[in-house]
């Protein structure tokens, strides 16, 4: 994404942001197998993203809520992505569809109403992350320990192995949920690097020279 | 739902919004067979409204745009609620879900965004409403002429055989769309009923007496 656009910027291409994440898109072939924008938006636009369509690409920018802030546990194991497609079902019970759009429209809907406890729950997922687990050890333990410290949600971030608490900075030290789901990772013998992040504004040019 | 704010009022029972839609949702066993807080939840809340959570019982109220306005036919055929939902299918493709997630909250984000238009392209269905297309002659042509007279989205409305559609009334005339959506159903030899709506503000004590 980010030398998407730093070429864009360097040759004078004018590429909109739309052009952009197709273009950046592509890059994503090489370690995923296939195009897809889903990373890409939100590293180009920032905040939270929405593809609303693929073809054509739209893609939709929703400004998260000042107080939306993210604990992050990097496991030192490796899940390659292409596995982590492929342990996926390829037919889901209508229930747990059902289940999952409810949770992705609370998802959104916390965003609307600037409201980080609903945005939590909207991060519950009924099909695909039951289908991971099994391949990051002490994934339900690390949940627990961050609920109980006080995430509004937690959820594997992207294929994984890395998982993303989300935290309403007002009521909780963000760090401090961090560093409970690195202990939780070391309490079943996985070392892991916790981070603390903010929504982003996307990727931009710092200086040309 | 307007009968229990009314026993509400009546008996000085102070019951929260959401105890009334408890008390409201039981009374949908009778037509659907089960009790459930969909219909009830607009009809106490008004607005557009989500359930995040069953048990115990959340539900959330957003604020529609106030260009959003409503097209709906309702054509002279029966469709049993019941039978409507025995045709749902129990298992769905993992890449339908995924489909019906991105319209779930592209919808939502569009009420997020005062964007009418992408609430229309969040009404899609890949799932439910393949699924009851055959008990509702001539939906497909409805929805097309509705989409060619301008409106922003269309579907099925609750389990049919209503069919609605979302206009964005800065740019269009919600009643020129209600009006091609019954000459669509009369041109397959179906009576039916246009109307128009707004968004309503939930039931209300009107009068006592």
């Amino acid at each position: 994404a980010a030398t998407a656009i730093a070429i864009n910027d360097l040759l004078n291409l004018n590429l909109t942001s739309t052009q952009l994440i197709e273009t950046a898109a592509m890059g994503e072939s090489a370690s995923a197998g296939s195009p897809h924008a889903d990373n890409v938006s939100a590293a180009i636009l920032g905040d939270f993203t929405l593809i609303v369509s693929r073809e054509p690409l739209e893609v939709l920018r929703l400004r998260l809520p000042p107080n939306a802030e993210f604990a992050i546990v990097l496991p030192e194991i490796r899940v390659d992505t292409r596995l982590a497609r492929s342990v996926l079902p390829r037919q889901v019970d209508l229930s747990s569809m059902v289940y999952n759009i409810g949770r992705a429209a609370a998802f959104v809907a916390g965003i609307a109403l600037n409201n980080v406890e609903v945005m939590g729950k909207g991060m519950m997922d009924a099909v695909v992350e039951p289908a991971r687990a099994h391949l990051i050890p002490g994934l339900n333990h690390v949940k627990e320990l961050a609920l109980r410290a006080g995430a509004a949600g937690v959820a594997i971030s992207g294929a994984g192995p890395s998982i993303i608490a989300i935290v309403d900075s007002n009521k909780k030290n963000t760090k401090d949920i961090a560093l409970a789901m690195k202990d939780a990772f070391e309490e079943v013998g996985v070392r892991s690097k916790p981070i603390c992040a903010k929504p982003g504004q996307g990727a931009r040019i710092i200086r040309r020279e």
